[in-house]
């Protein structure tokens, strides 16, 4: 149960069997930065490459191919004062006609107060006038090394996780993913302050973030796609496009945990879905849609 | 502001220029019932035709395409003791691979408590147990005659509304829909007692319901796609396949929408948007889906 | 074996339960003119609606639902001397950051030389020179009532055929549809003197037609989706978006006729398919996208 | 003009950043052996891994990202006398419910005749009989080293080319590929004998191959998607899911190369495609699809 504080001095753009920064245990905590989506720190500077860098990887002993590995984010919160995001909506998220239309991107800016836990639209100037939101910071890139020696691009999301930008991915919140390399190899980036569903300007309020997480092997434990919880759901995620088959991933995963942990039966699971199943947007900018399947866990009692 | 009782006898099961069963005013208010979805009144007997028959068209005076017709629905509430969901998830929101594993669809019924406001599983026995559930009854297919002369069959959905089968077109909520034939011509049925996001398994708890809506006629108003507001948030339906397409349709009406009303430009609706944009999964079952862009109200109020 | 001269004075642009306008038998042969998509005749006056006027429906006495309709192209030709299409490939065919770079769609205009068979660009002047192609004319919208009572628009498609813009269907070939109204119902309309595949600037070149065509009736026969038959090839087609889906349905059809009329087994058909399926691309461009399942005859013979 | 005879002894499963196996010119030609796609070699020995074992990579001198490399398919042919595809149909390429009737996938069994040049079902005994087709060799997975430092498996395809699975990629066929990382990295394998459009039962006729190619480099060309070229067609890749994004890709990278190498404006080349263009498809089976848009070169020849 050891705490380790962690300062990345290198980068990655893709999740892969990278050499490991870090060997942890099961029940470990990593205390650790991460730059914004363009390679700056907290100071401003770039110092990583573009886009998403990842730190890590963290070497999980004991982690092997068919584990799961179980990432606990204890803690995410940006590390300076500002943050910015993408003034327009993404081209593939309108009508094609009405993309035609659209202004070219520029880069909004947004002053962050920590202490208060709020950003503030700082420029351009526009109709939302002094606008001001609280802050919910989440991962939009983390991720383990895919399976069958792939390294993948932190612009893209799998079964391994990836840039999957999801505002469900925030603090307190559980995060599980299949692991598919010799020690799982876990990376973290790409921190938001703040995300609508859909990442439908193509950013969140981009930032550098202090991150504490924790990890869990679950040793001989098979998953297909990532999974997560809270104190209030379960859900899974399915990462493809089109967003169909992103869904048709996500309520699979979750379909195959209610039978295997939640003795249910076909008619079950079906039944509760049917019923009392809730869907979120994850991003809809990136190469694979991010669909997410939840259910309350107040549905899942023991009767 | 009359109030119309209308007891229905004969029902469609397509959305078309039909033969009105009555003409109301703007302001008006219908009192009505509607059949569930396999054509069965309150007390059970089938005496309309499958699936998804509605009653009306109602004719509203004045109406003419380019304008927007406004629905409230007052009330909608099961009008029978029962109901019924199918029992297996749909073919075609979980993998292809995993979809050969589902076992044949059978019909569950439940039981109705109106007066204490729940549904309860009754058959068949599952590992749910005593499964009950707090009703959120809402129409599953609803709309107004579509353009072109065109009758729509009341399983699928475009922008005349239709089988959207999205949870939330529940009480309070207020509906808008783009008026493309004299007198509007608005059609309602297909109650669910209880339903979740992307109606997974094909049904929500399928009932007859007692349904009491008003209209209001938004002359000269143009919309393109289905809009919607409750107390604390306002939202767009698209309707088509896949996901993608939806969402595109939905997004676009947002943009237009807080364009046109709001007093935003693009870098404005773009960064509401990308903050701050919710997404919720109408139907994922029917010919063509539904996705759903919301926003909150307390969002938008002038600053 | 009546061959009906007949000359049309009203269009319709959907395809639905419409009043016929001419009764005919099965074998019987109709000579017959279609208006081109803008609802032009063959003196370049506009006649009937847009898009896509259609000339019918022609009633086949004894069609009921559940046979199906052979429509034979017997003469398919341009009976003017010019033609349009657009100058600009659609935005929903391209990549959409791409599509923001396309100029304004213009009309391009042909001349038709029916006695040598040719096609000339007239306007605009454009890199491809004195551009001539050789007529390869083709039924854009053709079609019968579909099921359940729906009107369906001209710019759409579904197993009622519709607005499918396949060059498949061209001179010689036999189409088959499924007979959902009494009667059938057929409609033509919409040539294009030539085409590409996909229709992917939302054009052939469009221009009015004489047509001759002759229909069996094939009673107790049930198919699903359109199908047809050259010398060469047998095929089916499939009307969805997205293409995945036009797709799936193309080629279950197929697999369902080499199953029941060809004595084929699920290898079999399995195995023709994996070597030697051709698909080809109807159109992209309208709200339902055209896939089309090819195979070779000469495969297809007793063994 | 060196011609390299090279006889792998390992083989990849991704395309990466490889060490590479020989170091070749500009203008070089290389011949040497694929294994089939489950690694069995020309004696039927398992001597690489699965799924589309790759031989190479070869680094190609002076290449360097920003550059094209053309490989010319000089000799596909299969190295040994039997072959084997898979006896039933994708389940994703047909309806969700018809795919529940498939039966269990097993192996079918062909002796293939290199000197008369034909392929023969053995086993199975099927409907076809004495089923025999001409062989068309083809490479279903070849490609150059992605961008980003990528590693991308075997099971699919993208910019870099990879699991393309399109029948076009045969003998005297060139293709072009996008040179992403310093020395291009080229690999080849997964020879099919004979296969359909779509390799809808998820196979070709899979054996192990002898390969001749060659290489040119085009300094400073750069190209965003596998192109290719015959005798009588020029052609473009898309590989993405679903057909629709892949379609977009194919069109956009043709429209680019008509505007760049033909002296074609927007209006030219968008009158080309819209009334001469040719779609075919690659493969609708892996994780991404694969369309292709082909052009005739006799359209393209100076005016």
């Amino acid at each position: 149960m050891t705490v380790h504080y962690f300062k990345p001095t290198l980068y990655h753009t893709t999740l892969g069997a990278h050499e490991p920064v870090l060997r942890i245990t099961d029940g470990d905590s990593v205390v650790t930065t991460t730059l914004d989506a363009g390679g700056c720190d907290e100071r401003g500077e770039q110092v990583g490459p573009r886009p998403n860098p990842q730190t890590g990887p963290f070497y999980v002993e004991g982690a092997e191919p068919g584990d799961t590995l179980a990432i606990t984010f204890d803690h995410l919160w940006p590390n300076r004062d500002y943050g910015y995001t993408s003034t327009v909506i993404a081209t593939n998220v309108v009508d094609p006609d009405f993309a035609r239309e659209l202004p070219p991107r520029e880069r909004a800016e947004w002053s962050i107060d920590r202490a208060r836990g709020i950003a503030r639209l700082i420029k351009p100037e526009t109709a939302l006038g002094a606008f001001t939101l609280p802050l919910d910071p989440m991962l939009g890139c983390f991720g383990v090394a895919p399976a069958n020696g792939e390294a993948i691009h932190t612009s893209t999301a799998g079964r391994h996780g990836g840039n999957m930008d999801y505002r469900g991915f925030r603090n307190g919140v559980t995060a599980y993913l299949p692991v598919a390399a010799p020690g799982a190899l876990v990376f973290v980036g790409d921190g938001h302050a703040v995300q609508g569903d859909g990442e439908m300007a193509g950013t969140g309020i981009e930032t550098s973030f202090e991150v504490r997480f924790t990890v869990r092997l679950l040793k001989g434990r098979k998953i297909n796609w990532p999974r997560g919880e809270d104190e209030t759901f379960i859900f899974t995620v399915g990462n493809a496009r089109p967003l169909d088959q992103a869904t048709q991933h996500a309520t699979t995963e979750m379909m195959r945990w209610l039978m295997s942990d939640y003795g249910m039966d076909w008619v079950s699971a079906s039944t509760l879905l049917g019923q009392c199943v809730r869907y979120e947007l994850g991003n809809m900018y990136d190469p694979a849609y991010t669909m997410v399947c939840k259910l309350p866990k107040a549905l899942l009692v023991s009767r």
